[in-house]
């Protein structure tokens, strides 16, 4: 039977959501390896609205984690407050800022960061469940608040300011390549830099392919 | 040496910009393929905001196709009014609905569409000089506006309305699953429908990746 994977999005856009080709690496391994995705998101606006081809914040400019994210999806988008462990087999979050301003505060919090209630809701009961979840560049930052209590090993690649971070939430942080990944047997945790370190879209692929193997195997 | 290929994004969204799925692919199977890409679009603004999750249009909304296009891109993307084709090796437009809404009016004129001039510039100027141009989804629209008075063979896929609406145009419409492509070797095109007929995204991948192939073998 097919492993049914609930993938959080963030919104659309590496500076204010979801890191895109992240996100649709992610899908396309997952269909590849014949899993049934289900997309979700935040119902929530986003911390802002950054314009892609200038860099800058634009101004005024509201949008909608969820309304956004089902541009990736192609079409509606689950919230992710409704969304219930036990109908799932895995859970991965990619990155992009998004994971880091809209899913949690890490972006402006640093290690004190919060977390948004659905997300952390479902990322605890899926743990409790004993289920695997993934999380790709930024968003290990997530998991880190969530779960740092148990004190998880966990990656961003190589940064050190953000590995002091996540370390200071009580993970483990572990150097990583860029087409390598992170496991953590015990807590079922898989976690690649992806675009912390890719330079281009081929390298992000290769870790995040490998990311979603590792979490099948996992489920 | 690296083969430069342009890639013409209509926005970001299946609904109002370039399919993000196809865009992403294109970029992959060209990193992959170690060509040097240079994604373009034009600086106009959509011709609507759809809403993605709820499938409406967004009364009131305005985006700009370019700004857009940078979400895909990851940063700045080159005006395609701009792009000189003597610097290009191939040329190739993913779908989604901005191609027959944004690059051209294919989506609401049918074959009496026009198209952004730009767009319309490049691809003559690519024809022209013998490079090769590819066209996915309801792109080849598009080319069959603008070389149709050749007779190019091109696909869409299976529809038979809007095959007929490329015939009507001068192009001849050539039947195609969905993981495959047609080549028209004489005009150097190269066409494939994705998600004209995909039902899931691994099915769409599988022609783009061939249709890339395809492209830089071409070029």
């Amino acid at each position: 039977m097919a492993k049914k994977v609930g993938v959080v999005l963030s919104g659309c856009g590496v500076f204010d959501g979801a890191e895109i080709h992240e996100s649709v690496i992610t899908l396309l391994a997952l269909d590849r390896a014949g899993a049934e995705i289900v997309v979700c998101a935040p119902d929530v606006d986003q911390m802002h609205v950054v314009n892609h081809h200038t860099g800058k914040v634009a101004a005024g400019e509201r949008r909608n984690v969820r309304v956004e994210a089902a541009r990736i999806a192609r079409g509606p988008v689950a919230d992710v407050a409704e969304v219930d462990a036990s109908s799932l087999d895995a859970l991965i979050l990619p990155g992009g800022f998004g994971a880091a301003k809209n899913l949690c505060t890490f972006a402006v919090d640093g290690a004190s960061c919060t977390v948004d209630p659905g997300v952390a809701a479902l990322v605890r009961a899926m743990h409790a469940q004993r289920k695997p979840i993934a999380a790709v560049c930024i968003a290990p930052a997530l998991l880190a608040r969530v779960l740092g209590e148990e004190g998880p090993q966990l990656t961003i690649g190589t940064d050190p300011g953000t590995a002091s971070a996540l370390e200071a939430m009580g993970a483990a942080h572990v150097s990583c390549p860029v087409d390598e990944m992170v496991i953590d047997r015990d807590r079922k945790l898989v976690t690649s830099p992806a675009y912390m370190l890719a330079g281009r879209i081929s390298e992000a692929a290769e870790g995040i392919e490998k990311t979603v193997k590792a979490l099948l195997e996992l489920a």
